[in-house]
C-alpha cells in the first residue's frame, strides 16, 4: 500500500505539470517518490523547512514559499503575469505563485503592499500592473484588493484569499467569500492560501494565449 | 400578558430615544402601544407598508425604509453626519439610518452609488463626503467601500452591512466580516443592515461633540 | 436618494460592459434607469417574469436566464467559449453566462447534462468541448464535473456552482467548496449561480487572447 | 470512577467486535483495560506511535493505521471488499479500513492513487475494482472520486472523507458534504476518517452475504 | 438548450433505475421528458401535489412521499428490507424509501413511531426488525434512534437525516451529524431527506445477497 | 491593571460559590489572587498539571477533572446527585462536577461507561440512577444517551456535552446540538465539557429542595 | 403507514405528560390522533390558527402560544414557578411555557419586558421574581437578561432562546450560545423558541420537590 | 519581494498612525522595516515575548498587551477615554487599547473585573466610567457587559469582543454576535480581540472632539 503513481501526462493533456503536494507525506515517502522519478522534472510544494532538511534529494528549494524544483527546470524567461499583493503577510502565498510560474518558464514579478487603505501605493503602480496580460491577486482579511482592481485594470484577475488575519478573517474564509461576492465583474477565484493553484489558472490562460495550444 | 413598557427614560441617560421595532409585533399591539404613548413622540422601525395600512395611529411614514414618527418631531435641521452607500440596493438601510437621524433633528444627505468597482465615482465625491464629523457607510457582498474610505477619511466610520448579495454574501454575513477583518484601523461595525443602530451611534458622537452632553 | 449612476466607462476600462441587478430593485427604479440609458445598450440580470411584465421598457427578455438586453446588442456570432453544464436544473446558470456573452457578440453553446455518474455522457462530447478556447462549467450538488473535466482538458476552466440540491448541497454551498478544492489544478471559481460573473471572466480572457486588448 | 466496560457481547449481537478508540484515553488507562481483557482478542484505533511506546502489552501495530491488535487474531483470508484511494495522503484512512477488515478475518486490498483528475488511472483498474462484494472508498478535498465510481460500480459503494486538504477543505467537512450530496444514487457515508466506521458497515453486509448471519 | 438524456443504462451497471428529481424542472420539462421516454419506466421523486396536477403524463402517484412511477412496474414482493422511524413526521421520507424499493420490485413494510424516548416501543418490535437483511432508519431532531439500533441489530443500518425539528435541529444538519458520529459501529448515512438514496443503498446489498449481481 | 475582585457574596445570593477559571491567567496571577484570599476557602478549575506545579499555595489538587480545593472545604457528604457518563473519555467532565458538588458538600457518585450502543450496559444500572434526586449526564459524538434515559427517569436531567470524538463531532457541538433538539422532553443543557456548570444547575435545584434555600 | 402511538405510560415513567407537536402533521392526522385519544387529555403545541380552524375536535385553543388543551385539564393553581422575558416579541415562547404548565396544574405568571438595556425595569420586580421556585427565562438578540438574573437570584434558571431578532441574531443561534456562554453559574439552557421543553423542565424539577416523586 | 511600504501619511489624512501587526513577520523581516523607520516612531502589536527577545530594536515593549512603542512616543497625558472590561482574562485586550491609545498621547484607565453576574461591581464604578468621552468595553463568552452599560452610559461605546472561553464561546464568535445583536442602541463592534482597533474608534471621535481635527 505504498504506490504514488506521478501522472506525467497531465502536462500534455493540460499544459500544466502535476506537482507533489508535501503536506501528509513523510520525508521517506517523498525522497521515494523522487527516486522514482530521476531524469524527469517535477515541482514540490508545501514542502517545510524541518522536512527539507531531512530529504536525501537534491532540489532547488525556496523557503518563503515552501516549494521546491527537483531535476533542471527551464529558464523562468516567459512574461505575462503579474502578481499582486496588499500586505508582506501574503508573500508567502504570492511567492508560490511566482514559483509555481517559473517552474513552467515564466517570469512573474510579484508587486507587494499595495493595500487599499492607503490607496495613493496602489494608484502609483497601476501602470506596471495594466502591463500583464493576467494578474494574480493575493489579499487576506476584507480582501478589497481585487474589488478595486477589478474595476481598473481589464486582464483576467485571478485572486487568492490568504490565511492572513485573527478573529473574523476566520483563517481566509471572509477573504474567500469577499473575492467571491466582489463588485467587480469577472474575478475569480482559487481556495484559500493556494498560490500554486492561481498559477496553474494563469498557465492555462497563457497556453491559449501565447503558446497557442 | 400584554404589557409594553417603553423606556421613555432612556433619551435623558443615553441620548437616545427608544424606539418601537413593528417586526414580531401585530398592528394591534403595536396600535396599543401608540395609544399609551399620546402626547410622546415615538420613533417606528422595520414596519411594512402592508402592516402601517393596518394601523389606526396617524403616523408620518416612509416607505423606503419602513421607517414611522409617531408624535411631533423636531425639524431635522443639524449638520454632521453623512451616509454613504455603494448601490441603490442600499438605499432602505441607508435611508433608515436617514431618518433615524432626522428623528433626532439631525438633517443626515445620504450620498448614493459610489461604489469601489467604479472608484472614481468614490473620488469625485470625498471632499463632500470628508466634510461631515461622522459618515455612516452602507455597503453589501464584499463590503470594500468601508475598507477604501477608512484610509482617505478622518471621521468616526461607522459601517452597516447590507443583504445585499446571493451566494456566499450570505444575507450580510460576508460584508458583516469584510468590515470587521477591515484593513482600514478603527472603522466600527453595527449588526446587518442595521441603519437604526449605526444612527444612534452616530448620536452618541455627536451629542458628544455638538451638544456637550 | 434615488440616483443610480451608471458606470458607462467600465466596458472601456474593464472589456466589461456594467449590468443592472434587479434583484432589490423595484419596476419603477429599473424603468427609471433605463428611461435616463436611453439610446445606449444596457444588459439586466435576475430580473423575474413577474417584474418583466411591469416594466414599460423594450426589452429583449429570455425567461430561463432572467436577463434582458435593453438596446440593440451587436449580434452574437464570436466563437470561444463552451458552456458545459451537468444536468438540467442547472440550465438557468449556464444560460445566464451564454445570455451575456451573447450580449458581448460571442456565441457560446451550452452543452448539458454531462453529469459525472454517467461518464459516458461526458466522454461523447470531450472533443466538441475541447475546441473552445475558455470552458464555462456549471454543477450543483457534489460538482464533480470540474474536478474530471480539469484533468482532461487544457482551456481556461471557469467553475460556477449552481444552487441546485437539498440538504448538504446548502444552496450551492457544497458545489462551491468541493471546486474551489477540486484535485485538478488551475479551475477558477465564481460566486453561487453567477453564471454572469463567468461569462465575464471568460470575457477577460477573450479580449486579451481574441481582441488582443 | 475508572471502570470501563467492555461490551463483549457486541460481536455476537452485531457481528463487529467492539474496538478501543486509544485517543482521549492514558497508557495507564489501555495497560489496564487490556489486562482485564487477557485472553480475548481486541482491536485498538487511533493509537499514536508515542503511546504505543509507552504500553506495557504485547500488540501486534501498524504506525500507518494507528491500529493494533491485541491477542491473537484470526488469518486474514476471506475475499469481499475493495478498498479504493484517490492518493498518497489518504492511505492511514484506507489502512485503517484495512486492518479492521484483517482483524475480523478478511483480506481486503487498497488500490491507492486513482484520483479522478487522471481519470485514465481510475479507468485502467476499474475491473480489479468490480471484482469485490463492496468497495469502500476513501478520498478528502473535493471527493469527486465516489461520484465517479458510484456510475461505474454495482456494489454497495461505503465512502470515507479524509480530513486531507486545506482552506476550504475544511478537515474533511467539503469532502464528506459532496459525498452525501454526490450525483451517483446510493452512495452511503461514514464519518471523518472514519475508516474503522466503514470497515464495520462492510462487515454488515458481508456478514450477512458471506456468513448468512 | 433543452435536452435532458436518461442514463438508460445506469441500471444494467448499477443495479439502481437512474430517477427524475422534479425540483427545479417545471412541469412542461417533465411532460417532455416522459413523452421521449414512452414505452420505458421511470421513477419520479420531489413530485409536489400541485405540480402533479399539471401534468399530462398518466401516472401512479403516492402524494405523501412525492413519488410517481411512470410506466408499468414489477410487482413489489420481494422481501429484504425494512424502514424503521421514530415519528409521523419522517414518514414522508420513510415512504420515499419504501416507493423505491417497491418500483424495484421489492416490498419494504414501515415501522413507524418507535423513538427511543418510549423504549418499549422501540424494543416491543425489535424482533420484527431483525427478520431483514437490510435495514433503512429514518429520524429527525436528535436521531439516537439508529445509535440505539446499531447496537441490537447486526444488519446493514443505513440511516436517513429527516428535517423534521425547530432551531437546533437546523434542518436535519444534526441528525445528520449525530448519525455519523454514532457511538454504534457501522452505521452509514446518506443526505438529509434522502429516502431514495437510502433505497438505492440497499439496492446495491440486496443485488449482491438476493440476486448475485 | 491587575485587580480580580471575587464575588465572595455570590454564594449567599445564588447558593453558588464564585470559581476561579484558571485558563486565560498565569501561576503568579493566581497565586497572587489566592494570597489575596487567605482564610476563605475557593474552588479552582481547568488547573492543568503543569500550571499547579507553578504554583505556591497549599491546594486539594485532582487531575483527571483539573480541580483544585483551596482552603478547608466541608466534607462532602449529602447525596442528592448522579452523574452519568457513557465512555471513559468522558470521564474528566463528569469528574469536574462530582468535584464541583464535591466542594459544596455533596457526594456525587460517577456512574460511568453507560453507552447506548450497549444498552443493556444502561438498564443494569437504571434502579441505581432512578434514586437520585437530579442526573446530570455527560455524553459526547451523537449524545444519545440523555434522549434514553430522558424517557426512563422522572429527575432533571442536566445534560453536559463533551468534546470526546473527531470529524463532525466538531468538538462536542453535535453533542450539544443532539442534546438540545433532544425527544425527549425537559432535558436542560449546559456549554461543552462544563462540568462545573452542570453541577452549579443541580445545586440550585437541591438547594431549593433539602436545604429550602 | 399511518399509526401514531402516544407514550401515555410517559407521565407515569417521568411526570410529564407527552404533547403532540403539530408542525410537520396536517389537519387530518391530528383529528386522527385526537378521536384515538378520546377520553383522556393531551397538551397539542405549534398549532397555528390557520391549522386550528381545520380541525374537528373541541379544544381550548391560545393563539399567542399556538397550543391547545384537549379533554378536560386540570385547574391551574399551583404556584412554583415564574417566566421572565425581555420584550413583547418573546411572548409567545413565555406563553407556550406558561400553558404547559397551565396543563400540568401549575400557574405560572408571566413577567414580560424587564430587558437589561432598561436595568430599572428588572430590579423593579427583582423581590416577585425570586419568590418562585423555579424561574424560566425567555431571551432573543443578545439574551444578556439570564447573566444578569443569574447573578442575583437563587432558583434553577431555566434559559429559552427565542427567534427574536435579525442578522446575527441567527434565528436565535446567538441567544442559544450567549446563554450557553453565561458568566452566571448553573444557567440551564432548551432548544430556540422551546417554551415547552422549558416548563418540562420545571416539571421534572418541582415533581421531586412539591410533589415528591 | 520583501518591500514593506509603511504608510506614513496616514496619520496625516485619518488622525490614525499606522502600526505593524507582528504576527506573520519574521524577527528579520521586523527589524529591517525598523531599520528603515529610524528617526520615526511606530507601534507595534501582537508581538509576543520571544519574538521580542529576538529583535534587535531598542523597544518600549509591554508583554501583558503584546505592544511595543518605536521611537520616542508623546506623554500619555490626554483624557477622553475609560476601559472597562469583565474579567482577568479580558486584561491583555484591554491593556492593547490602552497601550495604542498611551502610543497617540492618551491617558486611558482600564476598570477591571466589573461583570454583570455580579452587578454591584458596575454600579460602583458607574459614575467614574460616565466621566469619560468615549468608553471601550472589553468582554468574552457571553458579552452582557455591553449591553447593560449601553443603557446606562451616554458615551460612544465600541465594544471589543474576546476570544475568552471555551466550547460554544467559539473564539470570541459568540461575544462578537451578542455585542452585534445587543439590545442597547447605538453600541458599535470591533473584530475579535481587537483592542488597537478599538482604540483607533475612539481615536477618530476623539481627534473630532478634542483636536477639531
Amino acid at each position: 500500500v505504498s504506490d504514488f503513481e506521478i501522472d506525467w501526462e497531465r502536462e500534455q493533456r493540460t499544459g500544466v505539470a502535476e506537482a507533489m503536494l508535501c503536506v501528509g507525506k513523510s520525508a521517506a515517502q517523498i525522497d521515494a517518490i523522487l527516486e522514482a522519478a530521476a531524469g524527469r522534472h517535477l515541482l514540490l510544494t508545501r514542502l517545510d523547512p524541518d522536512k527539507r532538511t531531512g530529504l536525501r534529494a537534491e532540489l532547488d528549494y525556496d523557503p518563503l514559499s515552501g516549494t521546491a524544483f527537483f531535476g533542471a527546470g527551464a529558464a523562468a524567461t516567459l512574461p505575462g503575469v503579474g502578481i499582486v499583493c496588499a500586505g508582506t503577510s501574503d508573500l508567502p502565498v504570492a511567492q508560490e505563485a511566482a514559483r509555481t510560474l517559473g517552474f513552467h518558464g515564466y517570469d512573474a514579478p510579484v508587486i507587494a503592499d499595495v493595500g487599499v487603505a492607503g490607496l495613493w501605493r496602489l494608484t502609483a503602480r497601476l501602470d506596471e500592473i495594466r502591463r500583464h496580460r493576467v494578474v494574480i491577486v493575493a489579499a487576506g482579511m476584507d480582501a478589497a484588493l481585487p474589488s478595486v482592481l477589478g474595476g481598473l485594470v481589464a486582464a483576467p484577475l485571478i485572486a487568492v484569499p490568504t490565511s492572513v488575519g485573527y478573529g473574523v478573517a476566520a483563517g481566509g474564509q471572509t477573504a474567500l467569500n469577499a473575492m467571491l461576492a466582489s463588485c467587480a465583474p469577472g474575478v475569480v477565484v482559487v481556495n484559500i492560501d493556494n498560490g500554486y493553484g492561481a498559477a496553474c489558472a494563469a498557465l492555462r490562460v497563457l497556453n491559449r494565449t501565447i503558446r497557442g495550444r
